[in-house]
């Protein structure tokens, strides 16, 4: 059908911009039914929350001709939610009576003609269609009220959840009982976009999360994900203007870079010299398996399992068990599709020994950014405080409700600052962000304390305004060797990294807020970390924070060229790749100190969430990428 | 040294955050003498820009013992520029004293003591040294003054271009004729960070812009490039502020993705397939020729060898036509070297047909991301309006002023919006950077108005203000048909696209500002694009600027399922690879448009330049990435 998005005239309602819908938060937050919006015409679009249609008594069948939509929209609607044969035929009313009119005129008998009109559906009795939706401007979604008998249209068409519905009406007084304040009355039906509801992942009722991250192009309708989106949105733009607001410069720092920043994380390699294989199919017959691999196949396998088993225990609801069995059985069947596959498939591994990597695109070889900190060194050394916010890629095959393959980080370094600078910069970031939050959010954050999280709220609130402790590496160990009530499952002596465990009690337990802990062990930590006067630890800090565990990192970095020369020796880098960093020290060095905000990690904390994965808007986990 | 960064008390100018120095900006750009900073204790960071040594009187030998600072800085300086072995000597006084008074209270005669005295050198002649220091908070730099009788340091550690140097002083009225207008006297150094002269690359003054592509590093801290980069952060952060202020949410699209979005762009692929080479060394001695290709040497000996050209002619500077001599002789045996080895290696490709991808990090083959429109498409599905801001990646061979293989992209997508809402958005969006630029970088709009283009800030003004004119492309193509006084190299004729000649000759000639273009043959747009009624043409739009060509392309796209789905036959596409994106148009489907702004074109415009390489901190192109 097409819209055609009629400019309204009397709505005090201003119109969103590049499209003549109102957004519904303006109706929805000033919609007390006392601002003046009663009466107000205006038209509003979404997607539909929840329905139901109201029966109302038959009409006689209509004398004058339909509406003007009719043409579109064919002039019936039923008593089921799905669509049926009758409804098709019911679709063809107009079409049969342009046949009884004909014949009827020919045979010119009562009779006949009585008898052509018995043979066809009568036209179903009119109803009232109540429709919640949302556009994703706000938690609460707008009813809205069609009368099939003014606005033609089919129960099919409309009442199911997720279909799109742009339409112009009337604001008034809600009809009945309930928590809406405002309703809509519709006039005129713009646009419809119907749903396949066989196939529509949200058809049944709120789906666990854990479901949802297989339908990440679908997941934002739900009320959750749609407020983790905007949370998200909202703590994004709050980290640019921390920084801007403190003078920091952001840069774009490169994705594909020939440094590796750590030395010991896993990368990935982006390459031109694999090729692309024909467009039809892959080549080793992966079409027919959906493009899976059989470490998908065997991950979704056992989800599948424990989702029927879960069922069976609940047993409230035999068609979702039904349906899970089903789709259980036919991921088995994939897997051995996949298995017979495997065998005949030609040689595996690629010897990078043997790849002449000067052809490549780059004439080397180049990886995805692990970090852009040493990047933005040299905008640092040039331009004082920097900042740079971007995706940063690990190839970490392990499964963890903390870390994916692809993360965004937020990432500062100033010149002319020392540890305690940095630690300073981390304190005051995160608790701006944790403000932030509870100023720009409060919607959104009342539904996600009532829905995830009841303490959320208060524990963001708590966390920007209290002080946080911090201690060194060293006092960390120390208290955690004086732990009696808990045993922890590496034991801990100095030198050894801090587990999850060890954090988790630091920060849940024992201090019950952020912390810090400074001064590593120099092994710990990347080579370019300021090595202390001990000769033992570095100048890099941690802040871990209750029920997330370390959500920030930093460090002073090594400004001496001698020390950081020997440092990469010691680590046993190729120095050709350090040869630019090491310039930066060579000419004009300067002490500075930098962090990096894990910002995914953020958003958890603020939406009280605990995998990453279902805040991230598409995740790339080890087997996982389908979009 | 160590650097104490002193609480300074009595300034009324606030440091900045996370760190004790003054932002220049702030002293300069009140600092007219008038505002009361003279007379206050300031400390300042910042690299030499430029520097100048005046010779004082000679004053008697020291009898006082050195101040403070002395341990750290050898009470030394002598008249030229470069460290030599007499300043070697001279570094060492202090030592030779000790010596002295040791062997001259021992031996207790004033002729031996005497005679001991002048085999030493002298100490110098102290000096006022004069420093131009910049620290990238603005264009202008301060005057720093230091007279070595009251701050012991040597000419040869502090005057060379690029030295870091932190210092307190007092804030005074300028002591000589000049454009300052106000200087500081230096009391203490806090830091110095020198410079390797004969390594520095910015020891030769004004390199041209092309040779500094070669030192992304070092560049920011030219003045040009430094301006460049506050240029570039003031409109990314407008960029955001555009769409957050008028509702839009920013989504975080996935930067590897196994969606093409495009289906004719070359593709980088990402894989852990290819494993890592040793640390040491890479497999094919690519090492020892510093890991570049022949590619990239020969591009250099081509720069270089026109560079030598060109000092030739200039004849003014015989130091840097030695040096680039000198410099292209070295590449030139790289060149050598590589030819060598090149012809005994191991063999190049890499059959993708047997590779088994089903082993990759993934499980299948995966792209860097060519624009994120689609997986935007998802979101606005769901919650309106939204946009993304990130880097996008093309692996085109062809060098291109214009084009990179890493480009940043500002994309935005809009629910229930037609073409018309998204070339409306694409002006406003256009309209609302160049206004930004001018009033909230207008330092930074002088010096590159004075330095690179003089009508730049008049262009942006007259862009900001006039209204741009919409035609077809059917239009254009009749504008152009009818041209006379120009031969396009490129026949246009309806159904080919209009190439870089066609479309300057539109803006720059014909129309004068940016002009907007719009429904464009279907052959030339991708599948997605809404197919208008006559079958021939799709509904997207090119808005083109003078002097930079395309900087925004944007399009309705097909919210049709069995349109798109015949698209998607009709580019012989993977279907299996768009299912998700069907599922966009199965399930609630929606009119919606959308646009992606080239970030860096955008730098192009407000800064003057014309080479993306310029203005993108790290360039990555062809047969280039070195860091």
């Amino acid at each position: 059908m097409e819209s055609q998005e009629p400019q309204v005239k009397n709505s005090p309602l201003m119109p969103l911009m590049y499209t003549n819908r109102v957004a519904l938060k303006t109706i929805l937050e000033s919609g007390d039914g006392e601002t003046g919006l009663v009466g107000t015409t205006v038209v509003v679009g979404g997607w539909v929350k929840s329905s139901k249609e109201v029966k109302k008594e038959p009409l006689p069948p209509p004398q004058s001709p339909p509406p003007a939509a009719a043409d579109a929209f064919p002039a019936a609607s039923h008593g089921t939610k799905d669509v049926t044969c009758v409804e098709i035929l019911q679709s063809r009313i107009p079409f049969f009576r342009t046949i009884i009119r004909v014949l009827g005129g020919s045979a010119s008998s009562p009779a006949v003609r009585q008898k052509l009109e018995s043979l066809i559906p009568k036209p179903p009795p009119p109803s009232i269609f109540l429709l919640d939706i949302n556009d994703g401007s706000c938690v609460s979604s707008l009813r809205v009220v069609i009368d099939s008998a003014i606005v033609p249209v089919s129960a099919g068409q409309i009442l199911p959840t997720g279909t799109c519905i742009l339409a112009q009406g009337v604001l008034g007084n809600p009809s009945a009982l309930g928590k809406q304040t405002i309703e809509l009355t519709v006039e005129k039906i713009l646009h419809v976009g119907t749903v396949e509801q066989d196939k529509y992942p949200l058809s049944r009722k709120r789906l666990p999360l854990d479901s949802l991250r297989d339908y990440p192009h679908i997941r934002p309708r739900t009320t959750t994900v749609a407020s983790v989106a905007r949370i998200r949105n909202t703590l994004d733009f709050a980290s640019h203007t921390f920084f801007q607001n403190r003078g920091f410069l952001h840069v774009q720092v490169p994705i594909m870079t020939t440094t590796d920043p750590e030395g010991f994380s896993e990368k990935f390699q982006v390459t031109t010299l694999l090729g692309e294989t024909s467009k039809k199919e892959s080549p080793i017959g992966v079409s027919d398996a959906d493009g899976v691999s059989p470490e998908t196949v065997k991950a979704a396998i056992q989800e599948k399992s424990s989702l029927v088993e879960q069922l069976k225990r609940s047993d409230s609801n035999r068609e979702a068990l039904a349906a899970a069995v089903q789709d259980l059985k036919k991921t088995n069947e994939l897997a051995q599709q996949i298995e017979t596959r495997e065998k005949s498939k030609p040689v595996t591994a690629v010897k990078p020994d043997l790849v002449n990597f000067n052809a490549d695109f780059f004439g080397r070889q180049i990886y995805l950014t692990v970090s852009g900190r040493l990047h933005l060194e040299s905008y640092a050394c040039a331009l004082g405080h920097v900042y740079s916010f971007g995706p940063r890629f690990r190839a970490d095959k392990t499964v963890s409700a903390k870390h994916v393959a692809e993360m965004w980080t937020v990432e500062a370094e100033m010149a002319f600052a020392q540890l305690e600078d940095a630690m300073k910069c981390a304190e005051d970031c995160f608790k701006f962000l944790c403000r932030w939050i509870l100023d720009n959010c409060s919607e959104d954050m009342n539904f996600v304390s009532k829905r995830i999280d009841k303490t959320v709220a208060h524990r963001l609130e708590y966390m920007a305004s209290s002080s946080y402790d911090r201690i060194s590496y060293r006092e960390a160990v120390e208290i955690l060797s004086k732990v009696t009530d808990k045993a922890f499952e590496t034991q801990l002596q100095w030198g050894v990294p801090l587990t999850d465990e060890h954090l988790s009690y630091l920060a849940d337990d024992h201090y019950r807020r952020p912390v810090i802990i400074y001064d590593y062990p120099k092994a710990v930590k990347p080579f370019y970390v300021r090595l202390n006067d001990d000769g033992k630890t570095v100048a890099a800090f941690e802040m871990v924070v209750p029920k997330i565990g370390t959500v920030i990192i930093g460090s002073q970095n090594e400004e001496r060229f001698d020390m950081l020369n020997a440092r990469i020796k010691e680590f046993d880098l190729s120095k050709d790749q350090y040869e630019w960093y090491l310039d930066l020290r060579r000419h004009g060095t300067v002490k500075h100190s930098g962090l990096s905000l894990g910002f995914d990690l953020m958003v958890l904390l603020a939406t009280g969430l605990t995998d990453v994965r279902d805040v991230i808007p598409f995740t790339r986990t080890h087997g996982k990428a389908n979009n």
